[in-house]
């Protein structure tokens, strides 16, 4: 027993001193410990924690007991119904995205080549830079003035959604609404951002609205839905709609599956594993038939293409012992360039957050000059290739006219293609079909491959950032199957594999290295390109790079949810952790309240304090000794407050009467930022000094932790279970029943190292320093 | 609070009750709520529970603080080590165990049909009998006298395992070498079982034997795996090894992955997915490699084929919305068809182990029966069906002679093939690529697809029980591809896939109806058939399969597991729980000690009960007021006496002297069943009223519940957390401070409604069990 516990001064003092301050004079006068600030999309937030925890109080026993069969059916239908309705607006929001994508790109290049055909370079120039600008600014204007947290790929914000963390105005339907459109409008203005992350967005939010059952305001809402108004049941929903969001994007059912389980979601179940299946099921099945319908030519100019976006099957991929050295290169050349990517888009978001934060001007400007700057580039750079003869023996029409192709006519002559442009003037997608096709190995230079590379690399780092819905995925691989196919070009005779397929695993490589992920990236590869065979070197080249680029920094998702200020919950413990106990961490000041507590003084402490859980102890003489009863949430408090279910006198006799005027609903937690605040409520100076009975309303089976114990395996109860408030209580039973609340707050290791500024400097933070990946590893 | 408590008897007067006990007419006379027993393969063996928490006592913490960079290093670079080499070995071990199989069963076909090309038909059935009896009796027989732990498939006991169920025997390298080698001999002898859970069993194995760090007895250990000689560790290397298993028996590295996490494993942690990942990427490689090496034709008769074991990709796969009605009937029959198969073979199971239990000669009796059973269908049905005229336009001889193929000649005149000996007089592999294969529509008649799938359905059943290493993932898609076949057939020209689709849909439908997996089953079957155009249909039929199967009831495997008697803890809890405190299933009697205690009275609870925790408290003088330290493993409490460091007064000045004399290393845990046993220590008289300090080799931060918490709550933390036990505290403060333990038999349903049987009537638990499968869903 060696734990020196850092004394929090005794609660209950701290409770009377606190509840002596005068009632106005005290606002935010207390260390605020549960509120906290957070960049989500490109604005300064409030977050606060969820409530995943099931609430067991006296009403929630009693509802629970009251369902019969019929309310079990309804809340399965609904779950089950809820997936479905996910899966089938997601996969349609994915197809109409999709469709207008290529066809509003799609037109814009064909007008642009039409006019270059006849020589009229200026004119394209213009159009072409003027469409990116209109659809850029446009793109700006509604994320920046209508919905800011609509900016970006929404991946960390989900994320951390899922982790327990809310932010508000991230699932409404104002920022679904801009993120589809705006996706659209940023991905056909050429800007360099992909509409992956978007998605995964896109649905999550679909996920949580449909959770939240239409809008109480507008009388829009469902009995059936009552059993969903939990943080709980919503992060299920949430979870399904971000695997729907993947799987939409890249026709990746199982992909998206994974990729919800291995990247977003934090608490994992094997019957969310089942529902999320099922949701990906509908998207996959809803593609297929929506693929069925195009193909009969009723889709525009663009609208074709199968379930697999970019097919490089071939019948038998021969590679031998031979081909394994250009492989592990260029993993290890993946990994340092992935985690090479992280650290400049992480440096460039803070610079840009110094943008941003000034005014809404200067977040717009931004975004259009990196559109002008993108329009230049894209223009301007194919000058430099020279133009090459077509191919005899070509697959295809060259050079290609008036649709998306391998063989760009540029400023050609009949004959010749420009290498650089069927890259760099086209969009990503068609410049990823054309980098993985096989048979085309002569096709491009290196100089063009280099160039685009670097045009890439450089573009989708500095487009990122700008306030626009914009992903990380397709970004990263056109430029991993560029750097890729350069390798390959490289390699040339000695390998038998051809330069598409160096290109599929170039592209694998840096996403291996920035995403960081395994299973998931391996099986959206396979589905997006159908070569199992390859399967063997995906999983390798995943490996390596994933292991050189976790030596450096972390997950790209993870950097930018970090630089966001997410106190995002990890589940392993620092090592520094195992030589604190609770003790050393909990900070006062503790508010507590009676079972039968004062109206005045709940009043009181809800106004002076922004903490969200209260433990309640029963003294004498309602009990033998000073006893925790158990803890309750401010939101409950307010409610209790404004339904006036007040007793005259603190007696228990009128308490069983209080519960009966309130049903479980009556709890129910809204949607994000809808809470009911104490200031909203008018109390009278006589129904101030009246009293609430608290029993009924209280969770009786809170988890607690004695002071003692280490705050390693805290963490792991904290984090395993999904709470919110951990009480503490004391070793020696003779205190106080109750000596603090833990909260996520008081795991980030930014907030224990300011309290014990010594473990800084103490050999286990400066391991951790040195080896930053390493405590992943246990 | 309605919380009704069923008092528990003061634990202190237990606790002083059981130690007047004399110490030799108590032995086990105290409720054994810690020991229980199982079914281990086919034999009846006590269980345990393994201990996952970090058990944080000073001795740990020191050994913890003095880790250098050295000793993180050696962990983390074993660790990978160990992955690298379970993945290599099993991969070895899986490309054998095919070689092996292949060549004999291969041998044994080729030489009974030249027999039957020279007509002599009555020897061709001796040879083929005999070779299939002889082979069966030598894989019972050394299963049944080496190893009953590796009868059947394994999977259920490394489930158990990996859920925190020790079984003794199922990782011992006798075990190992029993399932290789009958699993070999098994699979040849004709048996409709599969490779495939041997397969996982014996990933699991190699894994635990290389965890466990060679054998102590031999000096064949290795300072560098000291950091692995616990449960924890062993867990995630247990977990690595049933991944590489599957990928190994199907080439199916990813399917692997998605396996061991969605059906072994009940903890998981990303962490583990990335090495998971890892060892199957080796086996992935490493069969590559093998492939490479055998298409020069190295590999004997029969060792040719490539990384996709059964491939049916076509370019294009065209479906619409005419083909989804079969598709739907196919999932709802193979619902329907896989609730039955579980349930048949549950019973079929029962009634074996009512054979098994009487003798060895009763076990093997039985196996040998089935062999000969099995040998008679498979040479008498062909006889069954009428000769058919070979197919103008064959893709490959016919009849095929001397080799494995499409159309067996058994008993027909030359240009003409026996289409039911094409099925069943065949390796169930190439029975599979049979059903699978696309352009031989016409090449099977009803009947004898019909005769092929109530063959397999019952003689997988009746087969698996044998004592032998067998597995049922081939039988059911073997089952499954003949059913699928045969709708195929029926719905014949009105659908637009080929009836190879269809024998490939219905094997999944048969798989989901079976085992209700979900993403692992549809990629292995991806993985197995190469062909993603069909992931829709993959996905649906799993889906409606699952669906429909669960209504009835569980997972086969699960099935199994709870038939044999492992107590798996679920990770949901049932309704009633929350009606139940934890107060209400606490039993007694509790043992304590204090934390200075005589080494008599220790010796005395030892021996007269099988806990595994003890609780310590400090009492006046050593504190103010009876106090929880912490708790103390049985097992260390062992090491403790073995060592001798005892104290001759209860004074704490020595204390500190105590854990001087051991190193964390004197209580790792070993492997199951080697640990030291309390009645193998010698202590003099004098020696029992001498004094041990147990403080520094105490747990001090246990988890803790209030006995008013919810039991719901409490099997939260107990199964998200992984604990061994869970102490229980009382709610108010003056009583002793702790009331009880929990373990893993106090969460078990057929406990507690033992201890209330008035829930076995109530509304929940009868909800319950007329909607078996809802609570899963919940």
């Amino acid at each position: 027993m060696s734990s020196v516990i850092i004394s929090t001064a005794d609660p209950n003092a701290d409770r009377e001193d606190s509840i002596t301050v005068p009632l106005l004079s005290g606002l935010r006068s207390v260390p605020n410990s549960s509120s906290q600030v957070a960049i989500v999309g490109v604005n300064v937030c409030p977050i606060e924690s969820l409530d995943y925890e099931i609430f067991e109080n006296e009403l929630f026993k009693q509802d629970w007991r009251s369902r019969g069969k019929l309310q079990i059916f309804q809340y399965t239908f609904m779950k089950w119904l809820l997936c479905f309705l996910i899966g089938l607006i997601v996969s349609l929001v994915g197809f109409c995205n999709n469709l207008a994508v290529e066809n509003l790109a799609g037109m814009k290049f064909v007008v642009t080549s039409n006019m270059m055909l006849e020589s009229r370079y200026g004119m394209a120039f213009l159009v072409f830079s003027v469409s990116n600008f209109v659809l850029t600014l446009f793109a700006s204007i509604i994320t920046a003035f209508i919905a800011p947290a609509a900016a970006g790929s929404g991946i960390p914000e989900v994320k951390a959604y899922l982790n327990g963390v809310d932010a508000p105005g991230i699932f409404t339907l104002r920022t679904l609404v801009v993120k589809i459109v705006g996706s659209i409008s940023a991905v056909s203005s050429s800007l360099l951002v992909g509409k992956a992350g978007p998605m995964v967005h896109t649905g999550a939010c679909i996920a949580s609205l449909l959770g939240q059952g239409g809008s109480k305001k507008y009388g829009l809402t469902w009995g059936w839905l009552r059993f969903f108004k939990n943080d709980r049941d919503r992060r299920d929903l949430v979870t399904c709609g971000s695997a729907a969001g993947i799987a939409a994007a890249f026709r990746a059912p199982v992909g998206g599956v994974l990729f919800a389980l291995e990247e977003m979601a934090s608490w994992w179940r094997s019957a969310l594993l089942w529902r999320s299946f099922f949701t990906t099921a509908v998207v996959a099945l809803v593609l297929r038939a929506f693929i069925d319908l195009c193909l009969s030519g009723k889709c525009g100019l663009f609208g074709t293409g199968g379930l697999i976006m970019f097919d490089v099957y071939s019948e038998s991929v021969s590679y031998h012992l031979v081909d394994v050295p250009p492989v592990l290169a260029l993993g290890v050349i993946g990994g340092i360039l992935g985690s090479l990517y992280n650290f400049l888009l992480e440096k460039v978001l803070r610079i840009y957050s110094l943008i941003n934060e000034r005014s809404i001007g200067y977040k717009i400007c931004l975004a259009c000059s990196i559109s002008i700057f993108t329009s230049c580039l894209l223009f301007g750079l194919p000058w430099l290739a020279s133009c090459r003869p077509c191919p005899a023996d070509a697959s295809e029409a060259c050079p290609t006219i008036g649709r998306s192709g391998n063989y760009k006519k540029f400023q050609c002559p009949a004959g010749y293609y420009n290498d650089l442009a069927s890259l760099i003037f086209n969009t990503n997608d068609d410049a990823i079909r054309n980098l993985f096709s096989k048979g085309t190995d002569d096709e491009f230079q290196h100089s063009s491959v280099l160039i685009f590379f670097f045009t890439c690399f450089f573009l989708s780092i500095f487009s990122y950032g700008v306030v626009a819905p914009a992903g990380l995925f397709v970004p990263v691989i056109v430029t991993g199957a560029s750097y890729g196919r350069f390798v390959g070009m490289l390699v040339g005779p000695h390998s038998n594999l051809n330069h598409g397929l160096y290109a599929v695993l170039g592209a694998t490589s840096l996403l291996g290295g920035s995403m960081r992920m395994t299973v998931s990236l391996c099986v959206i590869i396979l589905e997006l390109t159908n070569n199992l065979l390859l399967l063997p070197l995906i999983m390798l080249v995943l490996l390596v790079s994933k292991t050189v680029a976790d030596a450096f920094n972390g997950n790209i998702y993870d950097l930018i949810m970090k630089a966001k200020g997410f106190p995002y919950l990890e589940t392993h413990a620092e090592p520094y952790m195992r030589q604190l106990s609770v003790g050393d961490v909990v900070t006062g000041p503790l508010q507590l309240f009676h079972g039968i507590e004062k109206v005045g003084n709940i009043v009181h402490v809800l106004m002076t304090t922004r903490h969200n859980g209260f433990p309640i102890i029963d003294e004498p003489p309602h009990s033998e000794c000073p006893v925790l009863f158990g803890i309750i949430l401010r939101a409950h408090l307010v409610t209790l407050l404004k339904k006036k279910a007040f007793l005259s006198t603190p007696d228990l006799t009128g308490g069983s009467n209080a519960s009966k005027q309130f049903l479980a609903g009556d709890f129910a937690k809204r949607g994000s930022g809808n809470d009911e605040k104490i200031e909203d409520i008018d109390l009278s100076e006589e129904e101030m000094e009246m009293f609430i009975d608290l029993h009924p309303f209280t969770n009786a089976s809170p988890y607690t932790v004695v002071e003692t114990m280490s705050l390693a395996k805290a963490l792991l109860l904290f984090r395993e279970v999904g709470l919110r408030h951990l009480l503490v209580i004391p070793k020696i039973s003779s205190r106080s029943p109750v000596v603090g609340i833990l909260t996520r707050h008081d795991f980030m290791p930014e907030h224990i190292l300011s309290l014990h500024p010594m473990l800084v400097r103490s050999r286990w933070k400066r391991l951790r320093f040195r080896f930053p990946p390493l405590s992943k590893l246990f």
